[in-house]
C-alpha cells in the first residue's frame, strides 16, 4: 500500500518559539524546571495544529490524551526573556498510545518572525542551544477514562496522525 | 428575629499558613505578584470549610462563585521560604454577591504548629507584617454561569454565609 | 519645546496575542483569573520592547518596576485554545511611577499571522470581545529596592519613555 | 567507624500534606501533570528541613542544587480539593549528586492533624493511593554554577546528609 507509513518514515521537528516570561523565572535567576514540562504541551498543541488536528476538538469528540509518563534531561538552563524554540515530533507506537519528544533550545533574539506566520516550522534537525530534552507518553481515553484503540474510536484521526508520526508499528 | 444578622455583626478574620515555595520566587528574589491572587483562592476555600461549607461541594450542587473584581494593594515582597499567613473575612452586600478581604502577612517561622490542627484561627486583628492587601468580589452563578440569587437557590447555604460574614445588607 | 509630551498626548494600544494553553484552564473550563495578571506582565514587557526598551537591560542597569497596586475587572472568561489579545498602554504620572492599562480580549483565530512579525501592532482602540480590564502602578526602584526618580536615574529612558506613553504630568 | 553510613542503611519516606488547589486542576478537571513536578520541590524543601537542613540556609552558603533529570510515572489523577501527600527520600549515589524518589498518594480527607505539628512524618512505606512516582536527580554547584564535590565543599552538611539518605556509595 503507497500510503502505508512504514517503520522507515521519519517525522519531522516542529518548531514553536517561546519568549521566557518573569513569572517562568525562580529566585536562581533561571527558569524553574517545571516549565520546561508545561512548555512542551504547547508544543505537542501546535504541531497537530499544524497539521490539521485540535486538540480542543479531539476533546470535543471525547478523545483524552493523558500522560502515563514524562522524562526529562536537563542540560542547560534558560533565563529571563532567553528566546527559546519548542521542538516536538511524534511517534506512534501502538493504537493505543502516543508518545512526543521535545528538545527545548536556546536561539538568538527571533529575527524574521516566529515560525506561525508563514516561516519554515518543520526541520528534519533542531537547532539552537540543547536546554532540556523530554519524551512523554500518552494513552488515548474516553470520556470515562477508559482506553480507547484510536484505529476503531477514530479512524480518521488515526491516519492523520500516521501521516505525521513516526511509526514503529509492526506491519499489519 | 434572633438569628438575624445585623449591621453590627463583625466577622473575624481566619488565618490560613503557607510557606513560599521555590517556583513562587522570580528572579528578582521575591514571590511574583501573580501568587498573592493565587494564595488568596486557598484562603477562601479555607475560611469557608472552617465554617462547614466546601466549595467543592458548591459545585457539585450547581453554584458557581467566579471573580468579578480583584483589587491587590503592594505593600511589602514575600520572598522564598518565608512563612506567610493568608487572612480572610467574607462579606455579604447582596443574596447575588460575596466580597472577600485579605491580607497576606509574613510571620516569623511557623512555631507551635499551624492553625488547621487545633490552634486558633480566627482573629479579630490580623497579626504579622503586612505584605499584601487583597479585595476581590464575587457573583453567584449557575451552572449555565446566569446569576442565581442566593438566598433562593441555597437558602441553607445563605444562612450558614450570614452567621460568618460581615453583612451590609439593609434590614428587609 | 517642539518634543516635549504634552497632556494631550494619546498613547496607543500594543497588541500582543496569547493562545490559551490547557494549564491556564481549571476546573470550571475557563482561565484562572490569576492568568490574567501574568498574562499583562507579557503585555507590558513586549510593549516596551516594540519601542525599543527592555525591561531586562533596565534591570541590568539597576532599574527595577515591581508593582504596587493592580485592579481586574472580570468581564468574560476565556477557555481552552482560545485566541487572545492583550492590549497594554502606559501612563506616567510622574517621574517616580508607572501605570499600565490593559484589556484582554477575545479575538477570531488568529488569521494572517500574529502582530509581532510585521503585523500592525499598534492601535487606537482595542478590537475583539473585552474580557478583563486591568490597571497596574509601578515604582521605579534600584537594587537596593529604594525609589528612584527615573528622569535623574535614567534621562534617556524617562525621555524615551515620554514618547509613547500617555503623560498626565503638569508642564514644568 | 561506628558512624559511618552503610549501603544496608534504608532511609525513611517523609510525608507532607497538600489540599489540591483550584488553580491547579484543568478543565479535564484533574491536577494538570506539572505541578506534581512541582509538588515535590515542596516534598524536597520539607524532607530536609525535618532533619535541620534548609535549602534556604544552602543557597545562602553559596551551594545550589538544580534538576539535571526527571522521571515522571502518573497511575492516577488527583482532583481539585483532594488530599494528597508528597513522600520523599533522598539517596546519595555519590558527593556530586542526590537523588530523590517521591510518590504522590491520595488520602481520606486529613484527620487528625497534619504532620508538620508533631504527627509522626516518617514511614517505611508510604501510605494511601499511589498517583505518581518521581525520581528527580540534582547535582551540587557553586554559585557559578560549577560542579563541587559537597564532602570537600560543606563536610558538615555531607554529614548530615549520609545520616537520613540512602546510601548507595561503595565504601572507602
Amino acid at each position: 500500500m503507497d500510503t502505508q507509513p512504514t517503520g522507515l518514515q521519519t517525522a519531522h521537528w516542529h518548531a514553536w518559539p517561546h519568549r521566557v516570561r518573569y513569572q517562568e523565572t525562580d529566585r536562581m535567576g533561571v527558569v524553574f524546571h517545571a516549565y520546561y514540562l508545561s512548555w512542551c504541551e504547547v508544543g505537542r498543541t501546535e504541531m497537530i495544529r499544524h497539521y490539521g488536528l485540535s486538540y480542543r476538538s479531539l476533546e470535543e469528540h471525547g478523545l483524552y490524551l493523558p500522560l502515563t509518563s514524562a522524562d526529562l534531561k536537563f542540560k542547560q538552563a534558560a533565563g529571563y526573556d532567553d528566546c527559546v524554540v519548542i521542538f516536538t515530533k511524534a511517534k506512534m507506537t501502538s493504537p493505543l498510545r502516543l508518545e512526543f519528544l521535545a528538545e527545548i533550545r536556546k536561539v538568538n533574539e527571533f529575527t524574521g518572525g516566529i515560525p506561525e506566520t508563514g516561516e519554515r516550522v518543520l526541520y528534519e534537525e533542531p537547532y539552537g542551544e540543547l536546554l532540556v530534552q523530554v519524551a512523554t507518553t500518552h494513552a488515548w481515553l474516553d470520556r470515562d477514562w477508559r482506553p480507547v484503540r484510536l484505529d476503531r474510536f477514530a479512524p480518521a484521526t488515526y491516519r492523520l496522525l500516521q501521516s505525521f508520526c513516526d511509526v514503529s508499528e509492526p506491519a499489519r
